[in-house]
C-alpha cells in the first residue's frame, strides 16, 4: 500500500502555510497500521534493540505496538511535569522558545542500543533531545525512526550521525 | 506474572498524599507489556469491535498495540487543538475547573461499536466524556478497558451503563 494514499494533508495547521501531515487516518486503516509495523519490525528483528524510546505523543502508538511486536522494552520520553518520578531532561530549540522532553532516571540502562520512534521527522529538534538523553544515560542510538519524513527541512542532517530510517518522504512545498 | 509487581507506586504525584501507579515500568517490561495485550487481545477477538478509541497518551501506547494485533481501526481521542482537521469535543469536569478531549470528526463511522481503551480508570470523567464522543458519532460502546482499575473511586459506576473491564485493581488506601 502506499502510504501516502492514507496519510492526510491539513493545510494551514498548527498555523498559516504549514501543510500538516496526519497520521490519525493511517491508524484508522488497519492495513497501512500493521503494514508500518510490519517494515518497521522486519528492518530490526535480526538486529533488535535493546530498548525502544518513543516520543510523545503520537510516537506512543507505534513504539506500543513494534515493542510488542519485538520483545523489547518501551522507554517513554514525555513533555515535562508528566512522568512521575525522577527524570533526566533535555531542551530543545524551537521556532519560538524552547520545549523539552523527559525520560524516568533508570528506564534506560547503560550500554543499551536504544532504536528512537516517532511519527515525523521534520527539523529534528526533539529527536536531537531524545538522542541527547540517551547518550546521557549511558545508551547508544541505533538508529532514528520515523513513519513520515519531511524534505528538505535538515532533520537527517541535524541528527548525524545517528543513522535515520523512514518509510516515507514528503517535500514541504508539495 | 503479576502485574502489580511491575506498575510502579510514586507517591505524592501528582500532588501530595496522590499514590500515582506508573505504568511506565510496566511497558519496560516486555513480558508484562505482551502480557497484558494477549489478555485484551484474547478477550476481544472472537467478538472484534469495529474500532479502537485510545485516550491521550498514555492509552496510546496500549492501543496502538491492540490495534494492530487485532486488526481493527485506532480512533485517537486527543487533548483539544492537538488533532489537526475538524473534530467534536467533549468536556468534562476535573477536581478544580475543566478539561476536554476530542476526536476528528468522521473518525467514527455511524452504527461501528467501539471498544474505549485507556491505561486507568480513576473517577471515569475522561473515559465518559470518551462514551459520549462515541454516542454523538452515531456509535456504541462495546466496553471500557483498562490495564488498572483505583477503588473506590466510583468510575466503574460513573461509566454505567458500558461495561468495564480492567486488568488489576487497587485500592487508593494501599
Amino acid at each position: 500500500m502506499d502510504l501516502s494514499e492514507v496519510i492526510r494533508n491539513v493545510p494551514n495547521f498548527p498555523k498559516p502555510g504549514v501543510q500538516f501531515k496526519d497520521i490519525t487516518t493511517l491508524v484508522l486503516n488497519p492495513e497501512a497500521f500493521l503494514q508500518v509495523i510490519d517494515v518497521f519490525a522486519n528492518r530490526y528483528a535480526a538486529d533488535k534493540p535493546d530498548a525502544i524510546l518513543a516520543v510523545e505523543s503520537r510516537g506512543f502508538v507505534f513504539g506500543g505496538a513494534l515493542a510488542v511486536r519485538l520483545g523489547v522494552p518501551l522507554i517513554m520520553a514525555r513533555k515535562p511535569g508528566k512522568l512521575p518520578a525522577d527524570t533526566i531532561r533535555e531542551s530543545f530549540n524551537l521556532e519560538y522558545g524552547t520545549d523539552a522532553i523527559e525520560i524516568h532516571t533508570g528506564a534506560l540502562l547503560p550500554g543499551w542500543r536504544v532504536l528512537i520512534l516517532d511519527d515525523l521527522l521534520a527539523t529534528g529538534g526533539t529527536v536531537s533531545a531524545a538522542c541527547s538523553l540517551v547518550k546521557r544515560a549511558g545508551g547508544t542510538v541505533q538508529e532514528a525512526a520515523f513513519v513520515i519524513e519531511l524534505l528538505p527541512l535538515g532533520g537527517r542532517e541535524a541528527l548525524s550521525p545517528v543513522p535515520v530510517f523512514s518509510q516515507i518522504t514528503f517535500h514541504v512545498d508539495e
